[in-house]
């Protein structure tokens, strides 16, 4: 059975990165290993490392200003990171639109004055606050771009004007849309949606902004030791990195991410439309707050629900279970879900309001 | 042709191991899906999850009182954890036995009043010291059990005798030989050289030693944080956990560790016996602090090394350049090297001495 994979993370691999990745599981270009033992110091290993470094500049198109960093620890990780290296003058200010954002927020109260200047918990984070006023003198603004479990994004509508660096948690948005680095200060993201299997984070961060560590940051969260060694400081997650640079390969053959947005929007747009003409299904984010990759919904009823997300995983739709703060149903669609796997969904959907009316 | 790889890490995996990974990449259990896309909550990496911590366990021989975590960032990121979470009263006492382990005394430095004990730099670190003093009143000793770069390892000889608890870095030699792990306050290990690919450290941590961390302690770095969610805090290295899981099957089907052990013991003797009975290559450590794991060996003469890596490198055996730090050849022959590559690179050493007379 053909099996669609919901997961908000980790999530679908794109089919031809994986039959590339298994094809060449033994005998890497004929080096006779697996790139899961090689030395990260190999002449195999750094030609992976520098393609999948020179190939996410080239995706994102990210200037020479900038530092592309390949940590590890996920974005939790970076939540205290981002504090350790970016407080300088000691203040930062938060906006908080999600689960994610409130941890980010709430770590970076252990290494300064770090406050949330808005939310939308007043209404279960249906929605991107706007119009955010900041403190003066801070040394970063924090936002979440994209909400996993909420299922909702910043747009230009809603992006944050401050005279200080932005910085943005992108795990879940990453790649999906075109965004102009130019706009942030940092940038991070937890590989495991739409780069890489889990164990890869991505960093990229202005130079300006790298050196400035608190003196009890430990050396493998500081962004200087990471920027220096070209990310090689010690063992990086080489089979990640290999997977990444596999799938932005893949992306650079399609077209870039211009070409990945449009089809994300078409298969977004596609499962928003069901389910807005839906007389069973709701979805109860903001229209125009709408998250292109993770689409929540409910049934009326919590024992529907239930039996939705059981049938569902019968035929071939998995992971598609809620996040236990919303409950109901979540369709994760990051660039790996083809349309066709929109499609089936819808369909499952259709045949399960007919029988559960 | 036939690869070795005497990389000191990352470093061979067991062909089976491999085999069953390549086989199982596209579509796990009969899950559709590979196990480098599947959700950390889904019901296959459950079991792979806990079957991993189980294994390990089993293997070990770990006790009840100790919590065994799945982590993030290497050693190098525990030369931070370990001085986060176990500085209590604040004082620390280090052997210095080789470059990590000198990178690890000097993190330590940032959080509390760390010293080095004892130092072998003096006889550039070919012996590890015996009958250390310590300070009173020190929240533990830290030692690093094998030097990757130098070839020596710890005995029962030079075991370190204090009253608090001991941490050892096991990165390069975890369940190459038994080790009683009562012995310990702390082990932790790089999976990347006798577990998994890169990205997945091993932390085995005596209960009572957990949930003293400092309050600036990234939540990431807690070991309270992860005991408590059973190493799915967030989204843990799914793949390299996946891989270690299929290696400790491997290991307890051999007969576990004391099997392997023969098979180490066996493998570093021929290297050692061929060596000291050779007129060309000479490897510099004390006799009974030998590596089981990395060893070390000089020709004369620089230009004959450089030859030897070069020719060693066409005939299949890679990765057997020496660090930097030390120079000439370094054979890393970890659990997963077989007998009969320790044979083909005596075989090449014999050659090229008599061909370089």
């Amino acid at each position: 059975m053909k099996v669609y994979n919901f997961s908000a993370g980790p999530s679908m691999l794109p089919e031809e990165v994986k039959l590339s990745a298994q094809k060449d599981f033994l005998d890497y270009e004929g080096s006779g290993m697996s790139v899961t033992e090689m030395s990260h110091r190999s002449k195999w290993y750094d030609a992976i490392h520098q393609e999948a470094l020179a190939s996410l500049r080239k995706l994102m198109n990210i200037g020479d200003d900038y530092d592309v960093l390949f940590v590890q620890g996920g974005a939790s990780q970076q939540f205290a990171a981002v504090p350790l290296n970016l407080l300088v003058k000691g203040k930062a200010d938060y906006i908080v639109t999600g689960n994610f954002a409130g941890k980010a927020a709430k770590e970076a109260t252990k290494y300064g004055d770090c406050v949330v200047a808005a939310s939308s918990k007043d209404k279960v984070f249906t929605y991107i606050p706007e119009g955010v006023k900041f403190r003066d003198g801070i040394d970063y603004v924090h936002i979440t771009q994209n909400n996993t479990i909420f299922g909702t994004r910043y747009t230009d509508r809603t992006f944050p004007v401050a005279d200080c660096p932005i910085v943005s948690d992108m795990s879940s948005m990453i790649l999906s849309e075109e965004v102009d680095v130019n706009k942030y200060g940092l940038i991070y993201a937890g590989a495991q949606k739409n780069i890489a299997p889990a164990g890869l984070t991505i960093v990229i961060v202005r130079k300006d902004l790298v050196g400035h560590e608190k003196d009890y940051c430990p050396t493998m969260l500081s962004y200087k030791t990471q920027a220096d060694a070209d990310s090689l400081y010690n063992t990086p997650p080489c089979f990640a990195i290999y997977m990444a640079m596999l799938v932005f390969r893949h992306l650079l053959k399609l077209g870039g991410v211009k070409e990945i947005q449009k089809i994300n929007e078409y298969k977004a747009k596609l499962l928003y439309d069901f389910i807005d003409n839906s007389s069973l299904y709701t979805n109860p984010v903001k229209p125009e707050d709408r998250s292109l990759m993770n689409v929540p919904f409910v049934t009326g009823s919590d024992e529907l629900n239930a039996k939705f997300v059981k049938e569902a995983e019968k035929a071939g739709l998995v992971s598609i279970k809620g996040h236990k703060l919303v409950g109901g149903m979540r369709a994760s669609i990051y660039n790996a879900m083809p349309v066709e796997g929109v499609e089936a969904l819808i369909a499952f959907m259709k045949k399960f309001e007919t029988e559960n009316k």
